[in-house]
């Protein structure tokens, strides 16, 4: 992977930073953020502003360019990847390690003094922009919301954005129909005394609706918004696949409705303007509902007396419980993701020793077995497959330059997932196709030991998930290891493959309590720069656990894995597991055989039962 | 226990709410904090406002007494006390249950529109003002700061502020002059630019200047402040106890010193008037350092733009990481504890029988056994001696109206510590004379799995405490059980049994990393309201770990037990532990036999020496 080189487009950003056609007053910083104007992780390629101006394309990063400086910040995740991708322009902020400047703070200590720092205000969530305006001001700077986004200024051959057709989901995927979810949230807002609801995510829109799109890779979402009033529903979409006859009777565009179900189309270029009316026509009293993470343009367009922020939406906490036909969808999605990965590790095993398997290939392979499964959409997020020092990259995505061959002698690391119209996946498994090394058994089982840790924990009601996350940790920690990132996250339903409001990290800020219904991703790993990377992720379902007592009726929970594949018992060493651990992977394994194998024999796909069989022999300690 | 009886002095407090003798305007509501004008969580009889109000003598709590309402918030530990000692006009706020509403919105749902909350702002947190002031001012109330006590304003018999004696501690115990202490404070204030810094709090006054007190039970310390300049040092203190010798000489008030090492005597009351005046005659870019728990009254001293406020104050960080010295006290200070102990267990094990042995009487043996111990001062808190249901009070104090018998058909729940001059102890142990139940049993054991689990956890260099609350809880968790309290709290090297700035709980707010020196308590507990209470506690001292590998090189902690007192073993199910978990209770009382046993043999005390041994033979699992 060599560095994009941005000599030439730093010079040109800065111009227009001067330039009075794109800003009022000349900008002395320019901040471009990660998201687009719903604050999606994961964004269209017309979006992807911070890559095309640095090189660096994780999912994460700000960048700030100054006359002077242009540095980027990003998490422990990307820290080898945007290195690599960035060339000397860019100086990196490792966010998390003690020594690094928060962006405010290294902005005040590199600035002249009365600067303005310049954002595009659909970029920038509201909460950000107030926390680093704060700063900047008590510093004598200005933040300033510029209209016209100046990379798009710069960005001559920046792609369209895309607007492909949508698809409707059925009682029968989403358990609740769009009517029922609006009457709900009617009476979420009735509850908090607002009148209006503004739906910003994409895949709160999505969810609301029973729709799904493919605008953005891996996050079956559509370039939409929508407002919610008590009497009122406004959805913001462009182009013709409105006029599809399918969408038109899903959302009952042509039928005689209730005026309150009544759904008017807008132009998605129209909800400022709208929504700046409706901001001018409140009464005293009447409430405007936002995440206080939706975008400052468009929190700015309500007056501050009439917002109602709130860390999540009420569609967001909604949408994390899944319901019975989600969880049955969910459960299917993984049966059907298992019968892939038994056909790719088969085949793998086989193939690895006649030194032809790439990183890209074996990926590859991993989507074709999937894309032969029913209901198959897409992949929910760029496959990780990486092997020996790439698997200590955290997120790596091979690439041509980076690409290894998968050999007898190293780790592979393979993190991959797929959209199901019943379902999204998300899995990590680490495998030797030769004989791994006592070191790398031994880091490998303390993983196993943290996930089996959190997979098997019981808790009362209302725990958030950030006390879990040191369960996963403790055996690593007991060897002094560790890794740098989160142990879960939120796993939307055919949906994007993080979502919020919950999650299981060291990190507690504003996870909420989980709930029976919930679905979270374990996945503890170890890495070890230039030497090999170790994960094992399944999606787990929240469910209430039975106890035998039960303190202040408060009830207990604990995780039933949804990913049902064998974790490689070669890489295990035995004697380091309990005997609990050892029933753990035992009893897992036969839940794998028994659910995975019947559909593999169904689908006639014998030789990747043969494999699964194999796979799942009971571990045995040795005493 | 009966309740206070209330109406009468409500009445009063009403009557004096609109008096314009004391209030510029009436208030519609008056907040009386737990507090003293320092913040200090014990505080001295002149300052139990709270309690002469309403009743409640817990350690926290706060009363909101309006025209029509009294209500009282507290938490987990107090709720069942809380009741028994308020009467019918006060509403019980349980803090932590979900439908319990804060104080400001409370205050929000009673109030008439455009009401006054008064408060002394001596006694309100500038953090606790500024947040409770937001949100009453945005309701359309005011939060107004009411110069007289409206509380001594009705409290005809309230006692004297205390002005005892002080204790000169000399390198021995300390470590580090105070000379020392005030260089490497002004080289933190010179870090961060500032000029100024006040001591607000009682034990960052005590420690700074190597002084200790007896203003305040249990907590040897003096009511004072101190203004430390970058050239100049004063000390707000009153009574004749600056001409006692010892003290003169210890702070060097009558030797020729540097001008910066000279200490300025002032009268505790002018410390206002003095801050106002450091505030009058700030240049710019002059900040003042406090803490931002530092009263109201003094914060406003200072004017906004040169306040320079920090949840911990450095004083507050250096004291929490005790030096060789202070480390070599404590460990001297529980070996004492622990002979005390030993000789109360021997005690108890032949007087319980006979039935003669109440609550207080255990507690006043416990007492007598201390004092018999080299420089023993005072108790570190009111000691919980409880009995039977009364074990499941949290924080119970045996009174006569209380007072049970130990027998040998209930469990006996001591929590007890004291003041030595070389450092503090807090132990709780919980134990039967006659035969415990099963069922007592296995919540013990649940209790003693959780509480081995943090001390003998090892965890990264940088980790907070609320990371390893958890652990303390998992086995209770996996039968359905849980506590109500957090599991530790940082300890005083001959200080406040309590101290910042870190612990070991559930709840995450600014709690600073654990660090080589630092001392909590870990004392994971199970009550079953009614019947009994289990907990078991001991104060450990945070050390480096050796670790088989070192990731990062970020190094490694974990915890060495000060606490050397026999874990009563009848109360163990010795097969719901790990091989682990047993070995770690044989090896902590092989050292409670060597460590304590050579001191109990040294002291002479050889009964209480034999029951040492019986106590501590090595368990074994049954197979």
């Amino acid at each position: 992977m060599s560095p994009k080189i941005t000599t030439e487009l730093l010079k040109q950003l800065r111009q227009v930073m001067k330039n009075p056609k794109y800003v009022q007053e000349p900008v002395q910083a320019y901040i471009v953020p990660s998201g687009d104007a719903h604050q999606s992780e994961y964004i269209a390629p017309c979006d992807c502003r911070r890559a095309f101006i640095s090189g660096f394309d994780g999912s994460a990063g700000t960048a700030i360019v100054t006359e002077q400086h242009a540095a980027m910040w990003t998490d422990g995740r990307y820290f080898l990847q945007a290195a690599h991708q960035m060339d000397n322009n860019w100086t990196l902020m490792k966010m998390g390690l003690k020594d690094t400047p928060t962006q405010e703070d290294w902005l005040v200590s590199v600035l002249p003094e009365g600067s303005k720092v310049g954002v595009d205000p659909f970029i920038i969530p509201a909460d950000q922009w107030k926390r680093m305006s704060k700063v900047l001001r008590s510093a004598g700077h200005d933040l300033v919301p510029v209209k016209e986004n100046l990379i798009d200024t710069i960005w001559t051959d920046c792609p369209q954005r895309p607007c492909k057709p949508l698809i409707t989901l059925d009682l029968s995927y989403t358990g609740v129909s769009w009517r029922d979810k609006i009457v709900a949230l009617r009476s979420k807002m009735a509850e908090r005394k607002v009148m209006w609801f503004v739906v910003t995510a994409l895949d709160e829109v999505a969810w609301l609706f029973n729709l799904r799109g493919s605008d953005v890779e891996y996050n079956p979402v559509f370039f939409a918004y929508a407002v919610i009033g008590m009497n009122t529903i406004r959805l913001f979409i462009d182009g013709d696949r409105m006029m599809d006859p399918p969408v038109r009777e899903h959302l009952q565009l042509d039928s005689t409705l209730e005026p309150e179900f009544k759904i008017q189309v807008m132009p998605y270029g129209s909800i400022l303007s709208e929504l700046q009316a409706v901001g001018a026509g409140l009464s005293p009293k009447e409430k405007v509902w936002l995440s206080d993470k939706a975008s400052y343009a468009l929190t700015e367009a309500i007056p501050k007396a009439y917002r109602y922020l709130t860390p999540y939406t009420p569609i967001c906490i909604a949408k994390a419980v899944k319901n019975a036909a989600e969880t049955e969808g969910m459960r299917r999605a993984h049966i059907k993701d298992a019968v892939a990965l038994c056909e790719l590790f088969n085949w793998l095993e086989k193939e690895v020793p006649k030194g032809t398997v790439t990183e890209i290939i074996a990926a590859d392979k991993a989507e074709e077995f999937r894309s032969q499964q029913k209901d198959f959409v897409e992949l929910s997020f760029a496959t990780i497959s990486s092997t020996g020092p790439n698997g200590a990259i955290i997120h790596y995505k091979p690439v041509p330059e980076t690409n290894r061959t998968l050999s007898v002698n190293e780790i592979y690391l393979l993190d991959s997932g797929a959209q199901y119209k019943d379902g999204t996946t998300d899995v990590t498994r680490t495998m030797h196709f030769g004989t791994p090394s006592a070191y790398e058994k031994e880091c490998f089982t303390y993983v196993l030991k943290g996930h089996i840790a959190v997979s098997a924990a019981i808790f009362p009601n209302g725990t958030k998930g950030h006390l879990l996350d040191s369960f996963a940790r403790s055996a690593l920690w007991d060897c002094g290891l560790d890794y740098l990132h989160g142990t879960g996250h939120g796993v939307g339903s055919f949906l994007n493959v993080h979502e919020g409001p919950c999650g299981i990290s060291y990190k507690t800020f504003a996870d909420e309590p989980l709930e029976a219904g919930m679905v979270v991703s374990d996945e503890p790993g170890y890495y070890e720069d230039g030497s090999f990377g170790i994960r094992i992720e399944n999606v787990v379902l929240v469910i209430p656990a039975e106890t035998k007592y039960n303190f202040k009726n408060r009830g207990s929970l604990t995780f039933e894995p949804l990913t049902l594949v064998p974790i490689q018992m070669k890489m295990i060493d035995v004697n380091l597991l309990t005997e609990k651990e050892c029933n753990w992977v035992n009893e897992y394994h036969q839940k794998c055989r028994e659910v995975v194998g019947a559909e593999l024999e169904r689908q006639g796909r014998h030789e990747a039962l043969q494999w699964l069989l194999r796979e799942t022999e009971p571990l045995g300690r040795v005493q």
